[in-house]
């Protein structure tokens, strides 16, 4: 297989924005080009991600042909990528195996997402159509109107992640002040990093005063309503060798879908499954990991995900929190760019945001959030929601050479 | 790159129908398994087709992890792809590409679509969908009430056709009767396909006599709303020695984007282009091909596809039917399944139903409407609209050995 490189990368900052998707996707995709020191016209072939814009904007269908005709490309093969909170990231796969594959030497992968709407509930509405709606329907039905009028305010995911949280705190003995130490570290990275959302130096007392979404879960531990969008230009090495720009190398890529499973064993669900088969594709164990992006959609999702990657035992995510080895000045920094909790999460365009922040991690250019000695990075990115287990889950592991 | 072969198909009739998408998809890929007399178990990875599911079902996310849990598969990679009615086309051309590359031996292609409703605007709403909707919108904008109300009856795409119709008119000397005989031989084929919608034996003057859906396009030459899925599974060489299974092999897949282009040279849209390309990478010429399924959504695109992909020089279209070659007693037969416009037009499955026909005709197991020495098949598929042409168009040439 033919070695893959990140070239070139490029997004918007992250926020509730009065931008069009178009005009989103138009400046990541140009930001990225420019990165890699090319032209528009030098990609061979582009897989956008995208999930909502159907239930947001109404276009369902050719979003990645409009977008990218909005960046001066047409002609060449384009496909429109959804396996929701990890299109962008199976976009990046189809991409790389495009690359790999020795089929093309320069790709286009794009993602995007636009969730705000002037009726706030539609970007909930979109999220939940993440999970199946069948069964979100009959589950409403089954609620009283005060309830049901209640649920509606947030999306199902929260109501998700409170039912994990509340088994992970019975299992691990985690603690609500542990989720919010979580989120006092992310938006500390989020606040050094200018494309993020939100960010700044938060007490743990002011994440847990602040409202509650559905228990455990409080507004500062949930990550929020987003748009933005995020492209990464790949090549192969002699098209990189040609373009003789410094790249990110590609040493895992890989997206499985979920799977009924024992919620008790932190590796048997589609994290554990994809991390693994992602270590075993890069040659590396957990421990050569220096840095990583986790999926903190919420705040536990971070603990959780530490054991079901592989970086802590089982019941042991709160401790390696507490030792402070993921803190930016730990020896194992999770989320320097502030996680999905601080920097945002427009949905369709987070896999690629935290390949973009592994890029610059590992170029050396990440600013006041850099992370010391980055020379391995790991991206964790996980969509949708069936039967206990994400749809999809996505992990990359990028190396600085 | 590994030879690819498309060992199982299976498809459900075309219809409108009272059932649900999932259904649909669960049959058309148990029916593609057991053709293949395999297990689902045996499936590493799946791409899956669906255009318009966000705005007919409201499942705008994770649609085929859905559909194939009903299948009992779960667990493996699952991708969502989307380019409009070249949505299950694009599904074949990545999963060609997961077995070419050997990154895998055996995958799953699924396409799948549910377009009726209660109300049946919404179908009709959704295939507009496939254009660009900001420019819908202002286009109805534009048109007084009566005339925006009319607009708003058919699907955006049949104003295309008839506008590409009206000057296909005035370049090639077509006329209604021309348009007329594509339906009546279509309708014929489709007679002879239990999985067809329609079908049957018409006359040039009924076609005619039916109503007019917008000038110069009458009812029948109009493909209609329609329910369906399609599968296949395809196979590397080694894999297809293992299961021993006979096959059809993929020689070329090829799928582009649309672009700016000077209309009136047949060769320089998408269908050109990708034609071209796929003649190249079978190392085959037009008239190499036993028999070919054209993207029919209108009688007319029929005789504007001939000259397109390479089979009539420009404006020889209306000639080469009238020879009776393209008949399916004739020497070059298409749409012997009856074409979108008999067989119907689910958009996201219809690429993979093509492919479907092809393999069967290529096997002798296509029965009333089996071509005569069908040794090697293409298929051209074409979705959405973005100024003057195509936004996504698929070719694939597939031979018997």
């Amino acid at each position: 297989m033919e070695t893959v490189w990140v070239v070139g990368v490029g997004m918007t900052r992250f926020a509730k924005s009065d931008r069009s998707l178009r005009s989103l996707a138009v400046e990541a995709t140009a930001a990225a080009v420019e990165d890699a020191e090319m032209q528009a016209g030098d990609i061979e072939a582009a897989f956008v991600g995208n999930g909502a814009a159907g239930l947001v904007t109404g276009q369902e269908m050719i979003k990645g042909q409009l977008m990218l005709r909005g960046a001066g490309i047409e002609g060449i093969p384009i496909f429109n990528i959804e396996n929701a909170c990890a299109s962008a990231s199976s976009a990046l796969h189809l991409g790389w195996q495009a690359v790999a594959s020795e089929m093309h030497d320069v790709v286009l992968c794009l993602g995007a997402e636009k969730l705000t709407h002037e009726d706030k509930t539609v970007g909930m509405r979109a999220i939940s159509a993440a999970a199946d709606v069948e069964l979100l329907a009959e589950r409403a039905a089954a609620l009283g109107a005060e309830d049901a009028e209640d649920a509606a305010k947030r999306s199902y995911f929260m109501d998700v992640y409170a039912e994990l949280t509340r088994a992970y705190m019975a299992r691990s003995g985690a603690t609500a002040e542990d989720f919010a130490a979580v989120a006092v570290k992310n938006q500390h990275n989020g606040g050094l990093n200018p494309r993020a959302q939100y960010g700044g130096d938060f007490t743990i007392e002011e994440i847990l005063a602040s409202r509650t979404i559905v228990e455990p879960l409080h507004l500062l531990m949930c990550s929020p309503i987003s748009d933005g969008a995020a492209a990464v230009v790949l090549m192969s090495d002699a098209a990189k060798r040609r373009f003789g720009r410094p790249g990110a190398r590609i040493r895992a890529s890989v997206v499985v879908s979920g799977s009924r499973h024992d919620d008790s064993d932190p590796l048997a669900g589609s994290t554990g499954r994809a991390a693994a088969a992602a270590f075993e594709e890069a040659e590396l164990e957990p421990t050569e990991i220096d840095f990583a992006e986790l999926h903190d959609a919420s705040a536990p999702a971070e603990l959780m995900l530490y054991e079901q990657v592989g970086f802590a035992s089982a019941g042991e995510g709160p401790a390696l929190l507490a030792s402070g080895k993921t803190a930016l000045a730990g020896s194992m920094p999770v989320n320097a760019s502030g996680g999905l909790l601080s920097k945002g999460h427009p949905i369709g365009a987070t896999g690629l945001a935290q390949i973009c922040e592994l890029t610059w991690q590992l170029r050396g250019d990440a600013g006041a959030r850099q992370v010391e000695g980055a020379k391995v990075g790991l991206a964790q990115n996980g969509g949708g929601w069936i039967e206990g287990d994400s749809a999809a889950m996505a992990v990359h592991i990028l190396s600085s050479k």
